[in-house]
C-alpha cells in the first residue's frame, strides 16, 4: 500500500529582508505512520503569523530558530488520522505546532484537543489561539487597563490588535486603533467597535493620535515598533504601560532595528515598557478561552479570519502579513475537514 | 544701610549642545529681605546634577523649563539668615531648591530642615539628597532587586550610581558598575566595594560585561542611555528590570536622541524598562534617610562629594558632569558655614 504523500515547506535559506520563494524548499515526502506514543495529524488549517519571520533568523530569541532544511514551524489545527498515543484518538480535532505540511507526526507534546462544536476550527488559530491569548494576557496582565483609560493598539486590523481593542472595550476603556489605510480603519471602527482608528499611512499620525486620544494614552499595545511606537511615546500619560508584543515594521529590516528615540518619555512620565511572550501564560489559556468564548456567544467579541486556500500558496500568502494586505487573522486552509 | 549683594546665574540663552559661558548671565542684585511668610536662606552648597541640562531646554518634561532670564534652578543647602516664616528660624540649616545664587528668598515650600550634627552638609546633597533618594527608590522600588541577583549601574562613579551599587551590595546582590576610565573603575571597586566595574572607554563593553556578569543582568539602573544601554540590553536575563533614571550621554546632543535599537530584547526576555522621577517618592524620603543614615554610621555606605569652590565657577564646574571629570557627587561651595 502506498502511503499518501506529505507535502512540506522546508527552510532552504535564511532570508535577507522580505522572504522569497527561494528561501523555501517545497518537497513531497512519503507519509510516515505513527509508532508507539505518537499520533499522525492531518493538517486542516495553518496559522500565519508575523512571529514566523523572526523564527527564520539565526538569532537568540524566545524559541530556537528553525534550522535550514527543517520543516517551517507553524501552529495549526488538524484531525488525528492515526494514533498510538493514549491521550488522542482517531477523529479528534487538535491544535498545536504542526509545521507547514499536510501531515504532522508528533508525540502529542504541546497539542490540545479542540471542539469544533464550540467554534469553527479557524477560531482556534485566532481568538482561541495564539493571537487571542497574546491579546488577552498581553493587554490584561502586562497592560493592566483600568476602566475609563485609553488603550491604543497598533496593527489594529490584525489578529492580535483586533482582539486587544475589543477586550479593551469590554473592560470599559476607550479603544483606539492604529492601522494602515481607510478600509482597515473603517473595519476597526465599524465592525470591531473601536472608538476610533488612526490611519498611519495618511500622515500626521501625531496630530491624529492627539485628536483620537484627547485624554492621552494610558496603555499602548505595540505590534509594530518603528515610527509608530516613537510617535505614541510622545502622547503617553503618567504611569502609562507600553506592551511590547512585536515589531512588524522591523522584521524584514536588512539594516539595524530602529530603537525608540523618544524612550525618555518613559522617564518623564514614569512609564513602563514591557515585553511579553504568550507561552508564559500557557497554564491559564483555558481561563481566557472561557471568558472570550462567553463574549463571542454573547456577540460581544468577533473572531474574523482571512482564509487563503492551499498549502502550496504558503510563501506568497505569508507576505500578506508584511505588505499590509490582510484584514483579520491570516489562515491557510490546507485540507477539507 | 546697604544690603549685601546677591550674585546670581541667570539663564541667558537656550544652549545648543554643551553649555557655554554665554548661555549664562552673571548678575549682582541687591539682597531683598523677607516679608511675612518668607525666609532668606544664605546658600552654602549647591548641587550640580545632570538633570540641570534638561531643565535648560524648552521641552515638556517632569518640571517646567527654566525661563530665559530666570535664576538657574538648583538644589542647595544653606542657613536661614532672616525669617518671617513660623516654620523656620534664623540659624536653621535647610535644603531645597535655592537656585544658583548667594541668597534665596523663599516662602519655604519644598524646603526642609537638615541636621549638620548627623552628617556634613554636602551629604544632604548626596546620599541624603536627590541623588541618594533617586538611587534608593529607583533601585528598590522600580528595580526590585532580589538577593543573589546581578545589578548593573552606569555612571557608577557618579552620585546616583555610587549609591545604587552600594545599596545593591547591602541587599545581597552582585553589584557591577560601568564607568569611564581605569581610575573611576578602581574607585568603584576598591572604595565603594562593587564586585566589578567595567570601563566603557576601554572598548569591548559587551565582552567585559559578559565576564563581569556571568549570570547575566537582572537589574540595570541606567544613567547614561546611548550605546551603553544598548549593550546592556544584549545581556539581560528573563524578567529583567531596567530603571531609566537618566541619559547623560544624550543630554548635550544636537542631533536626535539615539533610541535603544536592542529594545526588542525586552520582548524576548519578558523584561521591563521603566522611568522614574525621584519627586514621586518625596513623602518617603525620611525612610530612606533613616536606613541609609544607619548604614553610613555603621560604615557600610560611603557618601563622597567632589566639592568645587566658588559660585563664580558654576558654568565651568557644571561641565565636569558631562566630560567625565568628576568622581562622586559634584557640589559647589558657595559660602562658609
Amino acid at each position: 500500500m502506498t502511503a499518501p504523500a506529505n507535502r512540506q515547506f522546508r527552510l532552504a535559506a535564511r532570508p535577507v529582508g522580505t522572504t522569497k520563494r527561494s528561501d523555501w524548499e517545497f518537497v513531497t515526502q512519503p507519509r510516515v505512520d505513527a509508532v508507539a506514543g505518537q499520533m499522525l495529524v492531518k493538517v486542516l488549517y495553518l496559522s500565519l503569523d508575523p512571529a514566523m519571520r523572526g523564527w527564520m533568523n539565526d538569532a537568540k530569541s524566545y524559541v530556537a530558530p528553525v534550522a535550514i532544511g527543517e520543516v517551517m514551524r507553524a501552529g495549526g489545527v488538524g484531525k488525528v488520522v492515526a494514533s498510538q498515543n493514549p491521550k488522542f484518538a482517531i477523529g479528534d480535532y487538535v491544535s498545536g505546532m504542526t509545521g507547514v505540511q499536510d501531515y504532522c507526526l508528533t508525540d502529542g507534546k504541546g497539542f490540545a484537543k479542540v471542539n469544533p462544536q464550540l467554534a469553527p476550527l479557524p477560531v482556534y488559530l485566532n481568538v482561541f489561539g495564539m493571537p487571542g491569548m497574546t491579546a488577552y494576557f498581553g493587554l490584561l496582565e502586562v497592560g493592566q487597563p483600568k476602566a475609563g483609560e485609553t488603550v491604543v493598539v497598533s496593527g489594529a486590523a490584525g489578529a492580535v490588535g483586533a482582539t486587544v481593542g475589543q477586550v479593551a472595550k469590554l473592560k470599559d476603556c476607550r479603544a483606539v486603533g492604529i492601522a494602515g489605510g481607510a478600509a482597515k480603519c473603517d473595519y476597526v471602527v465599524k465592525t470591531l467597535g473601536f472608538d476610533a482608528c488612526v490611519d498611519y499611512k495618511a500622515g500626521n499620525l501625531k496630530d491624529s493620535l492627539k485628536q483620537s486620544c484627547p485624554k492621552g494614552v494610558d496603555v499602548y499595545f505595540d505590534n509594530v515598533g518603528g515610527d509608530v511606537l516613537d510617535t505614541v511615546l510622545t502622547r503617553i500619560n503618567r504611569k502609562a504601560r507600553i506592551v511590547i508584543c512585536g515589531a512588524i515594521s522591523q522584521y524584514n529590516n536588512t539594516t539595524a532595528v530602529k530603537g525608540p528615540a523618544n524612550y525618555l518619555s518613559l522617564l518623564v512620565n514614569r512609564a513602563r515598557m514591557e515585553g511579553m511572550v504568550v507561552f508564559d501564560y500557557a497554564d491559564r489559556y483555558p481561563i481566557a478561552v472561557q471568558e472570550m468564548g462567553e463574549w463571542m456567544r454573547e456577540g460581544k467579541l468577533i473572531s474574523r479570519e482571512d482564509v487563503v486556500e492551499g498549502l502550496e500558496s504558503f510563501p506568497e500568502t505569508l507576505l500578506k502579513l508584511f505588505n499590509g494586505e490582510n484584514l483579520g487573522k491570516l489562515v491557510l486552509r490546507v485540507a477539507d475537514e
